[in-house]
C-alpha cells in the first residue's frame, strides 16, 4: 500500500496521497480555510459550488477565506444536466468578470458535478490554476475528488471532454454527510462497495457489517469507511496515473453504469448505475469464466441491504445500453473493454492490462 | 544548449525536443504520415485544417494516413476570431461524431491557430490523446507549434482558457511557406527576430544579413533561420516548462502585443503586434534603465527591413491598449510584469524571475 494513513489528534485523518494531502475529520469545516491556504497559497480564491451546497457552507468558508485574499463565490445549478461546457464556460468567465489571474486557487465546494466542473475550470484557466477539492458527498470523498479527473459530459457521452489535474489538496469534513439525502449516500456507498470488490475481501465484509450504522449518520464508522476507500483509490490511482493500466479496475461497475445512466437520461443517480453496471459485470465475467459463481450474488446481497436498485429500470431498452457502451472512452480498436473481477477483492489482470474485451453478443445476454 | 540538432540526408535537420522530435525539412510532407504513424501510432487519425490550408494539403496527407488507418478531416473557418471555445466544442463533437475514441491521433494542419485549437482538443479529448503538429506559417513553425501551450481566445482576452499539452512531433516543411501571403512571413519574422533579442545576438546580426533572401523564399536560408529559431525556442521551454521563470523571456513584446492585438479587434496580425509590443517594451527597459540606449532603435531597424509596423494604428488609444494588458495572464497580485530586454541578445533576470514589474505611468510614457 502506497497511500500512508496516520490519526492526528483521533479526529483528523491524513493521506499522503503523493504530491498533496487528504485530510479527512469530524468538523474539519472549521479548519478549511487554513488548510486551503497553506495548500495553494494564492492573491485570490474563487469558490465555485451549487445551488443545494452553497446554501448550506459556502457562507462560512467564503468569510474565512477573506482573511486570507480576495475571494469570490461562483454558484451552478445543482445537479448532472448542468455538467456541461456551457456551465464550465460560464464558470470561466466568471472569474475573468471577478478579476481573477493565474495566482488563483479554485476551491471545489459540493459533490461530484462541482469537483468536476471546478477541476476543468482549473485545468484550463489561464493553462491552469491550483484547485482544492472540498467534495461534500460520500460519492466525491471517495471517487471523484481524488486522482485528478476532471471533465464535462456531452451529448454523445459522460465525461468525454476534459482533464487530467491533481487537486492540491484534498478537504473531507464527514459531518457533511448529514445534510446529504439519503439516496446519495446510499449511492456513494456503492463505490465503496466497488473498493471492496477490486481490492480488499476484508473492506468488503466490513463495510457489509456496518451499512446500517453508516446509513444511520454514525461518523465515527463513516470516517474508517470513508478512509480506507480513499486509501483502495489513491493507491490504484498511484500506481498508474495516467490509466494505462490498473487504474482500468476502477472501471469497475462503469462501462455497463455509465451506459445505463446515458440510455436512462440520468434519471438515475451514477452510484446507483454502478451498483447495477457491477451486477451485470459480475455476471459476465462468471459467463466468461473470469470469476468464480457466487461473485455477482455477493454483489446483490451487499447492495440490496444498502437498498440499492439491482437491475436497470425495466422500461429501458438493452439495445440503447449495449449502443451506448460504444460509445465508452475504455473503447479500442472499435472493441468495449471491460474490467472484471476474479472474485470479491481480486480483479482480472488479462495480458496485463487489467481490461478484457467482451463481445456484444455475451453484454445482449446478461442485458436480457 | 539542451536542444541538439542533426543535418540528416542534407535537406532534413532533426531537432530533440526532450521527448518528442522536431524534423525540419524541404519537402518534408511527402514523408508526414509516415512520421505521423511513428510518432503517434493509432486506431484512428483525426486531421484538424483550416480553410485556406486544407485545400493545399490535406488532400495528400489525408489519403497517405488511410493506409495507417482510419482517417477523418475536420476544417474549420481561417482566422484568429474562429479561435474560440465554440470551435473547440464543434471541432470535439466532430471528432465524436466520427467515432474517435481514446486511440486517434490528432494531426494539426495549418498556422497557430489551427495548431492552438487542435492541440486544446487533444489536452481536453477524452482527458487528453496525442497530437502531432504540422505548422505551415513561419510564426507557427517557429512559435505556436513549440513547447506544448494550447488554448483558445474569449472576450476578455487571448489565449484565457486553454492547457499544456506536448506534441508527439512537429513536423515542418518549409517549402509549404511558398503559399504562405507575404504579410504572414513577414509576422513570422518578428518571432524569430524576437528570439535573437531574447537569447541570440549573432542570431539577430544574421536574420538582418538575410532577410531579403528569406522574404524572396530561399529555402536554404529558411531553413536555418527556422532551425535556429526552433532551437533558441525549445532550449528556452525545456529549462522551464511551466512558465515560472525563465519561460517568461519568450513573452518579450507580447504584453503590450497581446493588448494592440486585442483593442484592435485583431485588425492586426499576431506577428505585427508583436513587432509593435517589441519596440515599446524595449523603450520601457531603456526608460527604466533595464537596456542600454540603441536597444530599442536596432529593433527598429531590423523590423523596418522586414516591412512590419513600427507604431500602433493612430485610431488605437492607448487607454484602451493599456487597459488590455491588464487582462494579462501574466498579470500577479494586481501587477503587470513585463520580460524586457538588457541588450540585444539578453533578457533582464531581476529577482531571478526573469520579470519587472512596470507602473502604468511608464507605459503611459512610451504610449504616449
Amino acid at each position: 500500500m502506497t497511500a500512508n494513513a496516520k490519526t492526528a489528534g483521533g479526529n483528523v485523518r491524513t493521506i499522503d496521497a503523493g504530491g498533496y494531502a487528504v485530510q479527512i475529520g469530524r468538523g474539519l469545516r472549521h479548519q478549511f480555510a487554513a488548510h486551503v491556504t497553506m495548500a495553494a497559497p494564492a492573491y485570490r480564491y474563487a469558490v465555485i459550488s451549487d445551488a443545494q451546497v452553497a446554501p448550506l457552507y459556502s457562507d462560512a468558508l467564503v468569510e474565512a477565506l477573506r482573511a486570507y485574499g480576495q475571494t469570490s463565490l461562483h454558484v451552478i445549478p445543482a445537479g448532472e444536466a448542468h455538467k456541461t461546457r456551457d456551465t464550465w464556460a460560464r464558470l470561466t468567465d466568471g472569474l475573468l468578470d471577478a478579476g481573477c489571474a493565474r495566482d488563483t486557487t479554485i476551491v471545489a465546494l459540493g459533490g461530484g458535478v462541482v469537483g468536476d466542473l471546478a477541476g476543468f475550470v482549473a485545468a484550463t484557466y489561464m493553462r491552469g490554476v491550483p484547485v482544492v477539492q472540498i467534495p461534500t458527498t460520500l460519492l466525491a470523498m471517495i471517487d471523484a475528488s481524488l486522482g485528478g479527473k476532471t471533465g464535462v459530459d456531452t451529448h454523445a457521452g459522460k465525461n468525454l471532454v476534459g482533464a487530467f489535474h491533481a487537486p492540491s489538496a484534498v478537504l473531507v469534513d464527514v459531518e457533511t454527510l448529514t445534510t446529504l439525502p439519503a439516496e446519495h449516500l446510499r449511492a456513494g456507498l456503492a463505490e465503496a462497495i466497488k473498493h471492496g470488490v477490486i481490492a480488499d475481501a476484508s473492506y468488503f465484509a466490513a463495510l457489509d457489517a456496518s451499512l446500517e450504522d453508516i446509513l444511520a449518520g454514525d461518523p465515527a464508522r463513516t470516517l474508517d469507511a470513508v478512509a480506507r476507500s480513499v486509501e483502495i483509490k489513491l493507491e490504484v490511482v498511484r500506481a498508474d496515473e495516467r490509466e494505462h493500466g490498473r487504474r482500468k479496475t476502477l472501471n469497475f461497475g462503469h462501462t455497463i453504469g455509465h451506459a445505463i445512466e446515458l440510455a436512462s437520461g440520468f434519471a438515475l443517480l451514477h452510484g446507483e448505475c454502478v451498483g447495477i453496471g457491477m451486477v451485470l459485470e459480475a455476471r459476465i465475467a462468471e459467463r466468461l469464466g473470469v470469476a468464480g459463481h457466487g461473485t455477482a450474488g455477493a454483489i446483490e446481497h451487499i447492495l440490496a441491504r444498502a437498498q440499492l436498485p439491482l437491475s436497470r429500470p425495466p422500461a429501458l431498452d438493452a439495445e440503447a445500453v449495449l449502443a451506448a457502451t460504444r460509445l465508452d472512452k475504455k473503447s479500442r480498436a472499435g472493441a468495449v473493454e471491460y474490467a472484471l473481477p476474479v472474485r470479491i477483492g481480486a480483479m482480472a489482470d488479462a495480458d496485463m492490462t487489467w481490461a478484457v474485451r467482451v463481445d456484444d453478443a455475451v453484454v445482449r445476454e446478461v442485458l436480457a
